[in-house]
């Protein structure tokens, strides 16, 4: 089959590569119907996080089951499902408790599991998901073409803008800015109105990106950054900062946004890969009782939540996809997401 | 009058100062019946927050109003009352969203109000109190000579160890880890089982506080420290930590000690003044999706809560005074508590 794999910076190739098979019996063989590029993706594409060359990439994807395992119970050929950015037994405490990202016997597409088997990345165009029970979800029926994107934000970006709404306590009676007009940021805007907050401001420089903030119910927009913009919250809101904010980028000036945006005893819930934040201003958040939330989101615990409004179209998180090219282009769609020519590309194999 | 006043390291005095009068009719003056030191105060004695030679200090005292300003509404002379460590409006967005510590009008005792006029320490025998309707909280009667140190507790280690306990959601259910065994840590610990903790650990090494710590209602004391500690947790609790732990310290070892105590989506409620903590480890906090919660704590907020199980002796707060002394001793005070001799010193002027 193709898959693509990650040789260093702005270098991602699609190259032929094994069939996956089965390998334990509680795997699943997915065929991949639409995946996509992630902006964490792009840590590695810039050479931010270092890679072993030939690595396979991609971590977002849905897909018709082809072959389950012997111990498969609640998957069958057939099922068209989503994929959480990350695979989980589902039993296991952390499990449990909604963390599955931490799940004890889980892991990340696209590396070895604990057992040193490579795991297929989502851009390609099959995938063996270890953990089947645990991982994929079901889809009642195979969504219909123009629903694709809105169910494949199920696999990361919109569970974790989501996750970032809620772990910030975003809902009635807050006022909720997000930092971050990125996917996920765009996503946890959605996600802050559907949770039923009292006002969304979206901080974006961006006429695209603006205009899906506001469609997804952004009630004001910012153009100013840093403590500009913060100062500029204030300002807008007549007080001294939101109730929440939601920080979806993950580097030291989008922190320090996020943190000098919140009033005092308010809470950042951050979600951003925090690959570029350095320092985080520990007497700050003290001095301010701001409360720092979050952390890499267990999306699986959110889909089954999410997926019913997704599927009713009572919202439309697939427009964050503003381009859709063929697998064999995976490569240009990485460049147009590095140099922001494009908020998030799909790939169809 | 009589008040501390701190030189630097190790150099603390009794002086005579002059006494302080009523500068504007917000204010009120209060006779000091009892105060303390606290582990803050110490970062200043141990030269690790400088001074200016001779300021006042002492944040925590309890007394009997002796004069009022003309629009002071809530209180007369004759009044016993409380001061928490922080003066507050109780008015403005801050104090009413319970963040009397952000107060836009407020300051802490012992430097200069807004104005630039002194607000002197709590180590005193006489205090202006600014703001004093929203500051000073009026207890129903004197308290017994035996409820004093009780009473004492919720001008600052009790309502701080009480903002941990909250912050981190300590209550049914939960298993809550305490990461400092001084008064606030000791609090903490009475705190959490007075929300409903399931259970209660936590970490002492000498033989004083943890009878304290057990007579607050720890379940069970870990000894050990650091990531040692945090296994000995693991291994008591046969799971992968504490949903909620307390971080009453604020050095770098005890905060890397309690997030690494805290399940993974658990909560650390931190209330240690952060002056120890160079580098927060943020790619962990994400990985495990570990909320840091808490900051300086806004105590007036919680001492109507707290009073009447003080009055009612349902709680013994009052037990982390294992001294007191006159405050012609402070300067002995401050030795014992630095040498960690005494967990926490009472002085009555």
């Amino acid at each position: 089959m193709r898959a693509t794999t990650i040789y260093g910076p702005q270098d991602v190739r699609l190259e032929e590569v094994p069939d996956p098979r089965l390998v334990r019996p509680t795997d699943a063989i997915v065929k991949v119907v639409a995946a996509c590029v992630c902006g964490s993706d792009l840590w590695r594409y810039r050479g931010v996080v270092p890679v072993k060359p030939g690595s396979r990439i991609g971590h977002e994807f849905v897909g018709v089951v082809q072959e389950v395992g012997d111990e498969v119970r609640t998957l069958a050929p057939g099922d068209f499902v989503v994929a959480p950015f990350s695979y989980s037994c589902g039993v296991c405490v952390n499990c449990r408790n909604g963390i599955q990202t931490s799940c004890v016997r889980g892991g990340f597409w696209g590396g070895p599991d604990r057992d040193g088997d490579l795991v297929d990345g989502g851009q390609g165009e099959y995938v063996r998901a270890p953990l089947a029970d645990g991982t994929l979800v079901k889809v009642p029926e195979a969504p219909a073409e123009d629903l694709l994107a809105s169910v494949l934000t199920l696999t990361d970006v919109l569970g974790t803008g989501h996750h970032a709404a809620v772990r910030g306590g975003a809902g009635p009676g807050k006022v909720v800015a997000v930092v971050g007009d990125g996917a996920v940021g765009l996503c946890a805007t959605l996600a802050a109105k559907r949770l039923g907050a009292e006002r969304v401001i979206t901080f974006s420089r961006h006429a695209d990106r603006q205009a899906v903030a506001r469609s997804f119910g952004a009630d004001d927009i910012i153009a100013e950054r840093g403590e500009e913009g913060a100062a500029a919250l204030r300002d807008l809101t007549s007080g001294p900062g939101a109730d929440v904010v939601i920080e979806a980028v993950g580097n030291q000036a989008s922190m320090e946004q996020a943190i000098a945006s919140a009033r005092p005893g308010g809470n950042v819930g951050y979600v951003g890969v925090p690959n570029g934040v350095s320092q985080l201003p520990i007497k700050v958040l003290f001095g301010s009782n701001v409360n720092l939330l979050g952390g890499v989101a267990p999306v699986r615990a959110y889909i089954e939540e999410l997926l019913p409004d997704v599927l009713a179209r009572r919202i439309e998180p697939g427009r964050v996809f503003d381009r859709t090219v063929p697998l064999d282009d995976v490569a240009k769609a990485y460049a147009a997401m590095d140099r922001r020519e494009a908020i998030k590309v799909m790939l169809r194999p």
